[in-house]
Formats: structure tokens, sequence, C-alpha cells
């Protein structure tokens, strides 16, 4: 049997994410492999009621810091239920989203970075991804495909101003210097299927 | 207008916390003071919400690392949306339980009581009582008291067993005597009015 593997998919809104998760999913399969698609928050039953609690009610239900706790539980309780399990039976396992979100979006303001991952340490073993794909667009292409995608960027995390996109988009930028050989930036624009194309090449080495 | 102050109540099932925080909140209010009756995990809408996520589902509905999380979250939106306007007011607040319950009942297992600290320094700023009022009753007792209550002590967080229930009463001492002058044990064994006697002392200092 050939190794479980854990990968993430990043990037702002609009970046294709779930389209792009769907894709690789498929092209993954068609190799023979089993792929378990997941999402945070969320991806696990007790996640999912998180997720419940974070999205609904008004921008200030939650302070940062309770959002950040809320995002670490979930986390931990789709790493346990979800993740683990299907890499130990040898699934490659794919996320819309994971820590690195966490970090770009909450931690800034209230909390630092240092915080949300000291959270992530004691919530989930400070487990990581095997390979993040950091899908990257230019701002304004991110921003014409993010306002195209109406109502599913109205929500509680969606529906931010374009200075907190930015600084969203900056720290991703500075997780693939910081860690090159996991985080791997992917250019997200031009046609689907030359962007997942692009997204196996940076699996590569990571195919049995 | 006098400072308000924050004070918990902590001890082991069936020490009579909710009763002696009821007839505590009486004489404070007898005393002209405005006192708010609070508990955790809860206290707030969206903790409430938390709560009700925690104490429903089988044992292993949560790993004790998501359950530390959703306890820190909880008391987080508590602190924020309750505890602190109200002190602000100048009201006294009385907890239903507090960080100190988090200490004793999570900080055993995968986690440290280190791990419970650093949550409740990212979730609330490290805010602590003014006074922490510790319920003591001989083991015997506890259980003859625990026992009684019926239905109360089968929910997820009560329902376990001698040995886990010692290892909280023995983490409760422990704090008694790392911290002496918030942490203060109170006898509660005997009559309901006397037990309130003794807290009222216990706060006599506190008191304008």
């Amino acid at each position: 049997m050939s190794p479980g593997r854990f990968i993430t998919l990043e990037g702002g809104e609009g970046a294709g994410k779930s389209t792009q998760l769907r894709a690789l999913a498929a092209a993954l399969r068609a190799r023979g492999l089993e792929v378990v698609e997941t999402r945070e928050p969320g991806g696990s039953e007790g996640a999912e009621a998180i997720r419940a609690l974070l999205l609904t009610g008004g921008a200030d239900r939650w302070s940062s810091r309770a959002e950040a706790l809320l995002f670490a539980a979930a986390r931990a309780d789709h790493g346990e239920k979800t993740i683990r399990p299907a890499l130990a039976r040898g699934a490659w396992v794919l996320s819309d989203r994971y820590l690195d979100s966490s970090r770009a979006y909450q931690g800034q303001g209230d909390l630092t970075d240092a915080d949300i991952v000291a959270l992530h340490g004691i919530g989930s073993a400070g487990f990581l991804p095997d390979r993040t794909l950091f899908l990257t667009l230019p701002q304004a292409e991110a921003e014409t495909r993010a306002r195209a995608r109406d109502g599913d960027i109205s929500d509680r995390i969606g529906g931010r101003d374009r200075t907190f996109h930015r600084a969203v988009a900056d720290a991703f930028a500075r997780f693939a210097v910081e860690e090159p050989a996991r985080f791997r930036p992917v250019d997200a624009s031009g046609a689907a299927d030359a962007v997942t194309a692009r997204l196996l090449e940076a699996l590569a080495d990571l195919l049995p």
C-alpha cells in the first residue's frame, strides 16, 4: 500500500479552490488512488456543527479570540475523525483550507501568528499537510471572480474589506517563503484544466 | 461606585455550588450590590450554544483536545459579552465554575495544565477572578450527594469514574496551595446557611 497523503488547498476568495479540489480529486482517482474530499471549517460531524456556529450571526457574534478557538476546535475534530483515519488506510485527503487559512485570516488583529500556531499545537498536536497548494491570482482578477460569486462572499468570514483580503494574501505569500517544501504557490489564472495540470505537477514527487 | 468583583465558585460534583451561588448572590444583593449570576460552560448567548455542543452526544463525541478548545472558546465569549461588561458597571459577577474547572477536568490526559493555561491566555488574555471560592467536602460525602442528584451526573462531563473525580479534587487542592490569595478552600459540609456565612467571610476583604 502506498502511503496516504494529506494535501490542502489554500488561497483567497475567488481563486477557484473548490473547483480545483474536485478536478484534482478526479485526476487522482483516475490514477487508482482513494481520495477523500473535505473542507474547513468542517469535514467531520462535530466540526460541521462548529462551522454552523462560526458562519451564522452578525460580524460581531464572535470576537477574534473566540473565533480562533472555535476554528482550532473544529480542526482538532476534523483531524481526529476524518483526516487521520483516512490517511491510516492509505487514502489521499484533499482539504479545501486548513491551518494556513487560520494563520492568514485569524492571525491578524488581537491574535498573532504564534498564537494560531500554538492553538494548532494544543488542538491537533501540530499536525501538518504533506503539501499545501496555494492558488495565486492577481489581486484584480481575484476580486472580479469573488464579486461574480454573489452571496458566497457575504458570509461572516468572506464579507470583509479589501485591506483585510490584501493582508490575507500577504500572509499566504509569507508562508510560501518560510516553508517552501510544504507550501507551493500555483498560478490559478487561465483555463481550469491548465490549473489542474499545474496542481498535479506540484504533487509529482508525492505520487506513487 | 465601588469596584465590580469577579468571584468564581469551584468544587467537585455534589459540593453545593449552585445552591450556594444563589444564596451568596442574595446575601450580596441584601448589601446593596448589583450581582450577576452566571455559569460555565455558558453565561452568554454564544457560550451557551457552545455548551449545547459540549454537553450532548456520547462520551467520545469530542476528544479531550477539541473539548478543551471549546471550553476556552465559550470562556472567551462569556468574558467578553457578560463578565467584563458587568464588572465595568460596578456589578459583582458570581460564576458557577470558570478556568479552574478546565484546569482540573481537562488538564488531565492528553493535555497538561500548562496547555489549559495557554488556551486561557490566548482566548481570554489570562483574565482571572478576584477570588475563587473552592467548596470542599470529604470525598465520601461528595459521592453521596452526587448520587442523590440523579441525572445531573449522567451527562458527558459529570458521568466519569471515581478515579477521575479524585484526580479533579487533587488538582483543586493543588491550586489552593499555589494561589492562596485568589483560591480559598471553604468547608461545604453542614447546614447550607452556615456554608453561606463561611463564603461571605472568605470575601470579607473585598466587600465595600
